[in-house]
């Protein structure tokens, strides 16, 4: 017996599937099938709250998604030395995939997911949820109607406090995460930066492991970039960061957008933006949006809306890839003491 | 007739002498003998106004200072190309100096005024006026004691909105400045963290002009800098912050510290401590400064202090030729694209 | 087959029972084994939402959960005209009532009710869980310990911006509805107030219906309340404050409190705590409570606490009927142009 | 030799001479020609801050200023219960007067000051310098441009945390002043709240002392009053708000505006003006006067336009008339329990 509705597989059940199920479980027009993990008694928990009224499956082999021609979609949700493996199968297999960010290990493994989807004429978006943050949207609004008018800088700023056994999470292991808290949450900043500026010409940046014991991964790094039109923009992302922080800066010649929080543990999100005036006292509008994380639910929505429009989604693979770069490129600036270039290959 | 003050010479007789004047005559003990400025119409409206009771005499030629044997201190608040031969010849004859930042035009210059003071046993305190702002001063006596544990990272945002006619100032000829917004706003805040945490081993920055027609000068400066324990830090100074922006971020293992503003069109001085609890709420201590700029009378109290005590103040010679070498390095390293390893001649 | 978990009836699935089942449904001893509501369909969602996992039933008439044996408790979530009927009726039988607020339709109703729990030794506690926010809860314990001395002065402000359809709701109807939004918003200052402060030994007040059409009902309240030993209380609850509000300020002779936010739609709950130093420059504690609203599942277990102990809970009927006295009081006192005494009859 | 300008005298060299001195010191068109206090040193004391470049005379008996021809106009500063003799004096000397609030110690004085300015043809403007306080200015023309629609409520507070020595000084003294905080700084409450939304027709209120040591004047006082339209108004002075507090609300059924600190010891000043939108998120519009407090100088200049435009002032006697019989109404209210009706008369 069907439900009629379209399938959605999940792979990898942590976290971050919490939030990402929600959205498909509530869509009318789709369900979700599958929930894949390695530990099944947490595929069947995630099942037992968000599957479809009709039994959902569980496995604890990802492949089972690939093999079930009913599946349309794959939430990639795993830890990232699996993505490519997962995502390039299930591209072959003609499904569209919502990877979690950073895209991939690897840079190669990146433009191979790129070039896969390409070819199975299939959608794959980046999990940048933070472009689907209601403040965030609103900023980028404004900033491609020329409101702020030329950029001039950008600062971002995010971190959170780390908590007990850190150490001991995949994210501190360097053979399945590719970089610290810089890669982690710093390459949110780094995405949105490129989605207002354009492409970065160049990086550097200082690493740091001052507290938590996760050398060689960073538990604060810092990168300065600049696109190739000379705007500089300051990212600084830290596991020592008490209390929770995020924000984004953008300034243009003409005023400036600024978002605070994302909700939650990060306080009430806001979005102030001022337009410079030289002669007038100190002026700006801000705009609360109170209440939960909307992000998800947004995300998921440009998903679907790619994959029936068949065009790029807002935070492809592409972008998954440049933003890794830029952050692999300030670990190498770190390393060498010399700035990066990035070509854009 | 003698008021049996105390004399002080005021050299050059612009903005900061405004703000310096005052507490040199509230201060019982100390008199304005004499106003020097090219522009002779200022000196004698500075005299006037902030002048001792018997006449204060005016010059336009700093050489008048050097010569009046009576005139213990100078107050050197000229352009940084004169700093140098100004304070030279005033070490040479006695007296002692307080310098407005920075220090001097080039880091030669800046040794030799060192080397002058250490050899006339005279005071020379570099116009870091910074470092006695009270929520600056509380947040170095929390640091010391030890409150915010060993330190994790260090953020610096120092921006205004610059102001009509700023390219045609002295601060935007490269003959007369020796950088632009990250040396003239910025160095505060790289003094700061030197304070906080000690010398930097290593700096690197990206500039940018994106506004203010003042190039080669840098109307946005960004940089990175570690000390030789691993700590990283990040600066910003902006001429393009329409909203007059100054924080101060220390952070630590056990904690962090903010300050805030600094008064006047920077908003209220605040400084925020919050001691770093895992297992509560996030909770943190704000003291607010209302009230007027009290910087500049801590300011010429250490410096008399210094003098009286005939010990180093805080803020000395050697303290404002660092600054000036970390962000000297930093524009040494956007040029090369090298990170500059600082070595501390 | 059962459970062998205690059972609980919700009356009334409205907006409040979305609130307050969670914690039952949450908490390993209890099940909500009945839902009862005039709209089947209500029930039914509700029961399927947090229900036990064997079937929980269903009512359109409140009856059912009186002749339940089974059922140790009532969650009275229906409009106040019935609150007395209800809950009295659960008394005869046994039960305990967690009753929403206000207590009653009117004041006789109140005592009545009182009456019955004194008689059957069963708990009746009135739905104030703005005492069980954590900030509140934190700053009664600060104000019991003596931190902000003896009480000097209350303010409240607590106000929302209603919502289309408002003039149509029950709440609007003074048949069902015992006040307007002084009654059902400012009912929870005058009890946090009476926690802190005490009884109230007089009341004044004024009325105003000046954008929603509830007349007789206020859109706008206001009050002036003292205790018996002197300190003023002042409360104001709107319907036209466009932006959700909700601060609690308790002023002592020492320091003060000032509870802001109850998280969500309010904003980030904060509690910001300040000892009066008359010699130091303004300094307060704050401690921000993010994340969701904790209040509901504390209320939850201080009803069970004071079940178990036999004992009475924190905000019980006569905190019911003290609250609902006050706010009497001061539309008599709007009325009539003379300020109330307040007997505690 | 005369200086040519118009001619002033400042009459009571206290704290409020400090602060309205400079404005007619820095006017080109005016001076200081004569500074009257009963402490001589005093007026010599400001005399030779603010006097004009030729002497200045001071004397210690008022009449010296009505007996000079020359004198155009008095700044009234002294304690309100010589306001009225020195201001009738002054009016029928042909002069024109800035006088202090309260502006009188009695109703039926206040009536005789406005008779005589008005017999003389003279102006009369009440010391309410918060109507000329920026952020305040700019929420009244937004109020009168209609941008928050028809008034809904007003709420305003005010505190301070006093000062040693408070219940030595006149203020605390019945014979001298009119009333307590609520007739010290409440009244500027008043007076904005009847600029906005006109006259008050009732007013009730509470009264308590509780930490300063001045009864029978209250160090808390509260009133609630209400316009003849059904609009009401609420306003809290206090003298144990321990971080000193300016707050006024101006609501109406189409936006708010809130005007936070007055500058200096209060913060910096800001409007937040809102426009209500039922189906967007929360937004407001924040204007921040950062800087000085500027409303001295706005006030003098409004004193002046009216002198030479023969027309009544911004905040004229009626004004302080007016908003000094809605305080003693409150004080009334307090006694009797009865709220009372204010007639205008």
């Amino acid at each position: 017996m069907s439900t009629g509705k379209r399938k959605v597989a999940i792979i990898g059940a942590g976290l971050q599937a919490g939030r990402r199920a929600p959205p498909v479980a509530d869509d009318p027009a789709f369900e979700i099938a599958l929930v894949v993990d390695r530990h099944e008694d947490r595929a069947k928990k995630l099942a037992s709250r968000f599957g479809a009224a009709t039994a959902t499956a569980t496995a604890t082999d990802w492949r089972a998604a690939i093999e079930r021609a009913d599946i349309e979609a794959l939430l990639v949700l795993t830890y990232p030395d699996s993505h490519a493996e997962i995502s390039i199968a299930a591209f072959e297999a003609g499904k569209h995939v919502l990877c979690e960010k950073p895209l991939s290990f690897s840079e190669d493994e990146g433009r191979a997911m790129i070039a896969a989807a390409t070819k199975a004429k299939r959608v794959l978006k980046c999990g940048f949820n933070h472009r689907h943050h209601p403040a965030v949207k609103q900023a980028h609004r404004l900033f491609t109607e020329g409101r702020i008018g030329k950029p001039t800088f950008g600062r971002g700023r995010y971190g959170i406090a780390g908590r007990e056994g850190l150490a001991r999470e995949w994210r501190s292991d360097p053979k399945v995460s590719p970089g610290g808290q810089l890669m982690e949450q710093g390459v949110h900043l780094v995405d949105l930066f490129r989605w207002f500026f354009g492409d970065m010409a160049e990086v550097t940046g200082m690493m740091s492991t001052t507290f938590w014991p996760i050398a060689p991964l960073e538990d604060n790094g810092f990168l300065l970039m600049k696109t190739g039109g000379g705007v500089v923009c300051s990212v600084h992302a830290s596991l020592t960061q008490w209390i929770n922080l995020f924000e984004l800066e953008v300034y243009g010649d003409k005023g400036s957008l600024r978002v605070e929080a994302l909700g939650a543990s990060y306080g009430v999100e806001k979005l102030v933006f001022s337009e410079h005036d030289a002669n007038g006292p100190f002026a700006y509008h801000t705009t609360e949006y109170r209440g939960g994380d909307v992000s998800w639910k947004d995300e998921w929505a440009e998903f679907t809306r790619a994959i029936d429009g068949g065009v790029d989604p807002i935070g492809d693979g592409v972008d998954g890839l440049r933003a890794m770069q830029v952050v692999s490129g300030a670990y190498e600036a770190a390393k060498t003491g010399r700035t990066v270039r990035l070509d854009g290959a």
